[in-house]
């Protein structure tokens, strides 16, 4: 069951608005339909306020949808929900790439906020 | 012969608005000219309002266009009406990709309603 | 000679805008100045009002500059006019991007209408 | 159904030994266990001895498999034995390169006679 | 716990010796020393005798070491020893690419067998 | 320690605004948590008012951060204070991509100024 | 010594506005500080007013820089400035990507007036 | 016509043999069965003996294919035949390349005597 | 100083011959004759005997050479002597490949033993 | 001039046999036929009996060549003679990559000895 309690957060080292991106490669969790496992990247991409998160606590989270039926829409908002609540961010964006399922390939895209101007060619 | 029916969909996981991407890499109709098939890739994204389309009904719905005498632009902008009709998402494109013929390649793109400001990006 | 009277048109199968692409990968005609060969990519790109192009025709358009003496930028522009003037079409772009001479790599750009604000990121 | 008889040939251009490979990116067949449709490469190398296949009855004589059920590994031995049935060529090779099913890309290797030593760097 | 007896077969369609080679791009099993799972890819390449691999059986049979604690060479010396047994193949070889831990990627390979002098170049 | 007085600077060109970029692939630092040491490229974007920055000078000052212990957002925003305050440039932008660390791969961008719309394109 | 007076010119095809592009993939000077050549490409993009620069004569103006000592950014606004003066064209951009020096990839850009909106996404 | 007398030559810098290769990527001829133009590469790879054959003079030949009729199979084993009567070298091979017809792509190789073992991995 | 007794090692677990690969993107240590850092890539190939190298104990090795003045051709062949002398491997391969210095990149390559024909495709 | 007096050289690290390889990515020599600078990689890969060559010592005898009026293949089997004469390899191979004149790239192989069968593979 996804844990959002196992992420951990440090303060911004700059009081200026800058622009943080994780990519996880390794993400897997499990199809409530079929029960066949589904495989995907995780990009997180946010521009911190007070804090930012750490790196592994991000990644226990992540496992902790290993074995969770759950479908590629709801990941990427409970994911993009979890993070924003904990972060209070400026802005947040969460997109997730899955791996082919019958000959078709997802990418979901959910958001927090709006992209700062001037970052919008970051 | 396209059959929009065998679309299946299920309630938004989010009352945010938020974009899906499907890539169908093996999509094949027949061209009505030559009888030769056409062979191509078919981009659906799309933001969702209160529904979103069900990836295996997708898959059998792409499907259906298999034996199919229809030109390229006449397949997108199809496959645009039957979706945007039967889902009135927020907004909706359709890009089809088709392998080379007599040394042309072409890229078709279609759509329902214009790309939210906050997406632009995405 | 380019001749533009091969060009054939079929009803556009919409009456909403949209965009089509066409990339041929198999152009060439004569540089004026040495009587050597060039080689290079013609894309067209364009929302079509009423009509659009056969692709056929199109290709037996394209070899109809083979032996044609006549420099990059010309061929850029003559293919645009021709095309604008038989078609009228929303809005249409011509990219043609030529083999490395004398170690230079060359690419022309003509356009024909502006690209309409809905289709920017498409 | 598979239809061999469709298969033309030509006199080879030289008495000499020499390889020819024809690879097509649109091959279609049905899985015969889902009814789904796979989509995979087909390349074809040879060595011919008296004859060559021309090249748009091989293309007529692959589309026979469109809506044929048939695994993998039977598609690949059946050209095999078709092509080198009706060309005795001095050597020939199919290779089946087929899209992902279940996160699992194959591929197929058969073969007729061996290749010549001489042409193991080609 | 891995399971071979998931693994299912078929007769092979052709009495000659032929390749196949299965690349399953979604394996993940569990690091034995940290608990964190690995992600790898798993290429089966293998010249059948009298049976063949079926893939859905294949695909079961990997998702089987998904929460199994094991070290990158055991996996490979596993699936070997489980496939080379059931199948008694002319030739296999399994090869497992693993995603970065620490900075290092890493691959191994296991055979049964030695691959035929007549597919060295396939 | 990270030590910007071995920066030094050159008189610019032009009294125009134009664009530098220096990407470094060669950086290193200590994660200050493990004591493992961190590697990534460092991007530096920036238009420069009165002054440009030496290159060899700018590696050395790269060289610098090899031993310390320091965290990816604070190599980041360290680069820009440093870099912002000794050369006063119209606009500056530090980006920073590292290699994986638990299959999570990361990327930093802090600014300085907006980019002039002029060169949103460059 | 660059020598300007090597361009050549001819009038533009078109009274509307285009957009050419030349890259040029030989592009060598010397490094003023330590006398070792330097390698880049440069690439020159601009949209002509009334006259065109020659492919050939553009070849030769940059072979003229062959043995001249010239820091990057100044090379970069020289051919800007020798471009601009001559050609007096709508909009012009010039690009020099480096090669590596100390790990260090470098690429400065120089502009003389605004692209054109029309041309933004060209 | 293909013109083998344009062909010019010049003596082997070197008594010991060595590898050159020429890779012309702009081939064309026409295909005699449908009138269309067909677009390749051509790659001559051989071993001197006493002489080599000349860039400029080959380009000229290769053009002399410009408006010929004649068979990808043809072209390659001209091309061979022409070569090595002409410079009689201890090694030559000839690899032509040809776009897709109707989602076929094409290669040939044709060659005159054996690869030197010591060259077997060049 | 490079220390081999940080390497620790496992029972391999099979009796057989089997290879294994470790490729590090994220070697460093620093040239004797200039003071400034090398980067590289180290890729450790071998067949065990009775021993494999435990992973994290081969980063931490890796990590010894870090600030040690060393030629390319001096750590390579340390690796490959440290490493083959503590395992008794059938066969070992060190591969470094070391970004550019003055337009030059650099790979080096030792070994221990023969590898095993039977492997040589792999 | 070419200035063979250049290289200098260092004791090897083993008495082993062992692989170097230093590719330069920054070769220029002018055409004698043209008077055009000619732009190249040049591969030098060689095992060293009792010296390897230095480096920096490489790059001023490969900046020798800079203005001097010399053919591709001449280039090659120079540099091949003059390495091969003041190191005495046990194995040597150089391989120049030249970029396109004419639509034609080349590239040339010349060799010293015989690649040792061992490394055959590396």
């Amino acid at each position: 069951m996804p844990k959002p309690d196992l992420l951990e957060f440090f303060d911004s080292p700059s009081d200026d608005a800058f622009v943080i991106e994780h990519i996880s490669e390794e993400f897997t969790s499990v199809c409530p339909k079929t029960g066949h496992p589904d495989f995907g990247n995780v990009t997180l991409r946010y521009a911190p306020a007070a804090v930012c998160v750490e790196l592994k606590s991000l990644k226990m989270y992540y496992q902790s949808f290993r074995n969770e039926g759950i479908f590629y829409e709801a990941v990427t908002n409970t994911i993009r929900d979890h993070l924003a609540a904990s972060m209070s961010p400026r802005w947040l964006q969460i997109i997730t790439d899955w791996k082919g399922r019958g000959g078709i390939k997802s990418r979901i895209i959910a958001q927090y906020g709006e992209v700062p101007a001037a970052w919008a060619r970051g």
